[in-house]
């Protein structure tokens, strides 16, 4: 089953063995509700107590800060954007949302159902270099912007935005910014300082962690109305059963993930380094996107012009190595890229490879003579049916 | 960890052994993304059909219908009331959302989020049995209403409600009902046409799946916007990382639901007799709530009177009976006790018992015997306290 050469850590990553280990007995035994007011509940609050911490760890949170367990990144982000409308628009008018047009889709379509309400969804172009700018979000800024809404990094790209120096426009104007920070936990070193945002999102299964879980970091003194209503569980920011479990397994996904950090910023980005080299070197056409931006450690799209994306990710699976075209809750990279001012041929031959701290040197070997292979005979093919 | 007798099971259920044993190879094998359109993801589909099959047989849903997978039941609640909010306020102006008094708390506040947007939420009152009547809905009904949302069963109480009479009312002036089935499934007969709902949601953690399960179930023809927005996961319904362990673990737990239904019928509704009974000899002045009422089988709600149910859930608490006053979803019993016209100080004197299949007979003689001995002692207490 998991034979194959897993280079889609940006869709899902594998769940680290100690977390569900850990997980486990809070499917067996501990099996209370916190909301218990007799001992199978009440015993689950030093489990409830060690999961926050870690993860109050990994985003480098204070205590007075609020942190919403949710059921995903997408729930989170939706979350927010809701919120907002509620907190913000329905009280003081501004009505403008603020996101890019390579942003994945929860924050867009959550912006987009807002316009059913009479609010106004801004999507603001990335530039040549995969990037969304300081200027272009100052652009887009008016006295009726409620909220700026981005993804930290392109999960398909690995380019990072500079998500610093845009949260200093928004706080000049009075606006929060929300960032999604799924792909970047773990990979990048930050102080939750430095990012400016009022708020953090994020989704447990790019992290390690099992399906079903994702978070949401709210500033302290920052309002952030609930989503899912329904009683008083997490301070009533968030009804509905809590997955207990989900959230033991995402604490320890958390401190599993600040332990390989220093990993996956040298070894594994080594190893993405080496993946773009042999394919440059066994498919000299291809290009490497936005080489010279700074990225993530583990990420990269490569461009194989001439050839479908589509037909180069089927040839890679029926080898055994697993790639990613977007989908999902990606917009395609095709469009990802064309977003970005690639031409529509070029775009749409393109490939995101994303690498875990499981990622080994023999796979990478492995993977580049597959996909050099592969990229060389779809080539001859094409070219074949060009002349025919 | 659960020595003690677990009659709390309305708040939540143990996790069935073989619904746990078959999600694990979803966390430590085939832990891909159906959105992967490489085997990772591919694989996956026998298993969703299965566990789409299992909740479609549970309920007798027929195969043009629709099912969301949500994390809770809370979240599919929410999701309900905001779409009809969405699909029907929106476009129709119907603005009327009618839900009762002691239904729990996601309806009642997701209906109370809507208030912010112009809309009117309406509560109406049980009776003095404890029931939400046809003649209450229909006196509630306006030209304005845009949706009836009730809770098919009450958790606490276990009375069960006329929903196809009150089905049929909403028919008539063509007002969709939405049904809450949490505490009904696999545990009464039915036949899903006579329910005459347009959906109906459900959270998995009653139903001896893990936390951090639900679903909604929605009616062939009836539309019902996406809640979490982002992405074309669950037909365009839901996005967000979809949780394939749950529901493999739910799948399952809706086929042994159905299996454990005459047994609940039967042996349990026994076993809740005998409690109510022993409860009685042992403590002549206690109350059974509702009892010529029909009734759910595994559920009593039983008043001591002249003793607060704190102090009396504590005592049982310390001797290992594990029982309920509501709380977390719930609203606190003595509340919906006195929302059906019981006097107050007998309202708050109450205490909610539910048996589940696991319950033996057993811990049912253990139950009666702790529960009398603290009775009469705290009622003793409080007699010394009241004369001093």
């Amino acid at each position: 089953m998991t034979k194959g050469i897993y280079l889609d850590n940006s869709t899902t990553t594998r769940p680290s063995n100690q977390s569900i280990s850990k997980m486990m007995p809070f499917f067996t035994e501990r099996w209370g509700h916190p909301s218990q007011p007799h001992q199978m509940g009440q015993t689950l609050y030093p489990a409830l107590a060690e999961s926050y911490k870690a993860l109050y760890t990994l985003l480098g949170a204070n205590e007075k800060d609020s942190f919403v367990f949710t059921s995903s990144g997408a729930e989170a982000i939706n979350h927010v954007i809701q919120s907002a409308y509620m907190d913000i628009s329905l009280s003081t008018g501004r009505n403008q949302f603020i996101t890019s047009n390579i942003d994945e889709a929860p924050g867009i379509m959550a912006i987009g159902r807002l316009e059913h309400e009479g609010c106004v969804g801004k999507m603001v172009d990335a530039d040549e270099h995969g990037k969304i700018t300081p200027q272009s979000i100052a652009d887009a800024i008016t006295p009726r912007t409620a909220l700026v809404s981005l993804d930290w990094a392109n999960g398909l790209t690995g380019v990072i935005h500079p998500v610093g120096e845009i949260a200093h426009i928004c706080e000049e104007r009075g606006i929060p910014l929300h960032i999604d920070a799924s792909h970047v936990l773990g990979k990048l070193f930050f102080e939750l300082n430095d990012t400016g945002a009022s708020f953090i999102t994020f989704n447990g299964d790019h992290l390690h962690a099992p399906k079903g879980t994702g978070g949401l970091w709210i500033k302290e003194g920052v309002k952030c109305s609930p989503f899912i209503l329904g009683g008083i569980e997490q301070g009533g920011l968030r009804a509905g059963s809590y997955n207990i479990p989900g959230l033991v397994a995402l604490g320890n996904a958390a401190t599993e993930l600040l332990d390989s950090r220093d990993l996956m910023c040298t070894e594994v980005a080594r190893l993405r380094n080496k993946l773009e080299e042999g394919i440059q070197k066994g498919f000299p056409r291809s290009v490497i996107f936005f080489k010279e931006e700074e990225r993530l450690p583990h990420i990269t799209a490569i461009g194989f012009p001439g050839i479908s994306n589509e037909a180069l990710l089927y040839a890679l699976n029926r080898k055994g190595v697993y790639a990613c075209i977007g989908g999902g809750s990606f917009q395609q990279i095709g469009l990802i890229l064309a977003g970005s001012k690639v031409p529509g041929p070029l775009a749409h031959s393109a490939i995101s490879f994303s690498l875990s701290r499981e990622t080994t040197e023999e796979e990478i070997d492995k993977a580049i003579e597959i996909t050099v292979e592969a990229a060389n005979k779809l080539s001859k093919m094409s070219a074949a049916l060009g002349a025919a």
